[in-house]
C-alpha cells in the first residue's frame, strides 16, 4: 500500500476530489496548508531588471516576496501499489496549469491500515471494490 | 519506530487524547481535516429506490451527496514498534461506533526522530518511560 | 529522498522558513496543529508538593493540565538523503530554546515525488539547484 499526498492549489480541491471519485478512489482526507515551491524567479523579471535598472525597485520588491507562503490544500489517500500511477495521472490531469504553484505529489510507503469501524487491516481496510458497505 | 496516524470523528479527539495519555503515550499532534471514506451507499436506500422508482428523486439526491467531505481530526504519534498494536487497540476502543465514518488508522515507518530541545535522536527522542523531564 | 517533518512552536514558523530559505531549501509546506510532548512534570513542582503538602491544591491543578494540547505548526519538506542532517541542524538552530515544547523532527522515507507542473519525478522534482524556473 502507498500513501499519496498531493499539495495542490486551494481552488483545485473540488476538481481533484471529483477526479478521485471518478477514478474509483473516493476515500481521501484534505487539510488546509500554506506552502511554496522553489523561489519562482521569473526569467522575464530578471530580463526586465537588466534592461531597465532604474525601474528595478518595484521588480526587486516582487522578487523579495519569494519567501511568502501561499494557501494550499493537502489531499491524502492510501491505495494499493498497483493503482499509484493511475491516481497520480488523475491528479495531474486536473491540477497541471503549467504555471509555478501547480504543486507536488509525494508517494510514501504505508506499513498497515486499520478500518476503525470493523477492525479490518491491510488491503481489506482500503478496499474500494465494493461500493456497498458490508455490515 | 512507527508513526501512527488516526483519522477520527471531530467529536472523538478528547476521548482519544485521554486514551493515549492513559496508555502512557501523551505525546501527540492533532490537525483539523475534512475527509470521507468509501461512498456509503446504504443497502436500505438501494432497496427503496428499486421498490419505489417514482419516489427515487429524493433518494438519488441523497446518494449524490456522497462526494461531500466531513470534518475530521487527524491525530499523529510516533512510538516504538513494540507498542503499535497496543495503541491501535486503544484508539479503536474509543472510536469504534460501528457506523460509517469511524475513521482509519495508518501505520508508517519513521527513519529517525529528533527532540529539538536536547538534540536526542532515535528511541531516546520518543522515550515516554520517564514522566519527569530530564534536564 | 527523505521527508522532514518538524513540529515547532507557532511563533517560530517565520524564523524556520527563513532558515530553510538560507540553507537553500525554500520549498516547504506548513500546517496549523495542536500538540504536546511528554507530560512536562516539573521537578521543582514535585519538590514543592513534597515540601508543602498543604499548599499543593494549586500545584496539583497545574499538574492536571498536562493533557492540554498547545498550538503548534508542522512544517514539511522533501530533500535528498545527503541534505537531511544539514536541514535538521538548521531547524534545531532556530527552534532550540532549551524549554519543554521546543518540538520534534521526524524523518521518513519518500518513495517518489512528482512536480505537477512538469510531470518531473524523483530527484528532478525536488531539484533546488536552479533558482530560475526552467520552462
Amino acid at each position: 500500500m502507498k500513501e499519496i499526498t498531493a499539495i495542490i492549489r486551494m481552488n483545485k480541491i473540488n476538481q481533484t476530489k471529483e477526479a478521485l471519485i471518478s477514478a474509483g478512489f473516493p476515500a481521501a482526507t484534505a487539510v488546509r496548508a500554506v506552502g511554496r515551491g522553489r523561489r519562482p524567479v521569473e526569467p522575464d523579471l530578471l530580463n526586465a531588471i537588466n534592461e531597465n535598472p532604474k525601474d528595478s525597485a518595484d521588480l526587486l520588491s516582487t522578487l523579495s516576496q519569494g519567501g511568502r507562503l501561499y494557501p494550499k490544500r493537502i489531499i491524502t489517500l492510501v491505495v494499493p501499489d498497483s493503482k499509484v500511477s493511475e491516481i497520480i495521472q488523475a491528479i495531474i490531469k486536473v491540477n497541471q496549469t503549467g504555471n509555478p504553484g501547480d504543486g507536488k505529489i509525494f508517494v510514501g510507503t504505508v506499513a498497515d491500515v486499520v478500518r476503525v469501524r470493523t477492525g479490518e487491516t491491510g488491503a481489506a481496510a482500503i478496499d474500494e471494490m465494493n461500493g456497498i458497505e458490508r455490515r
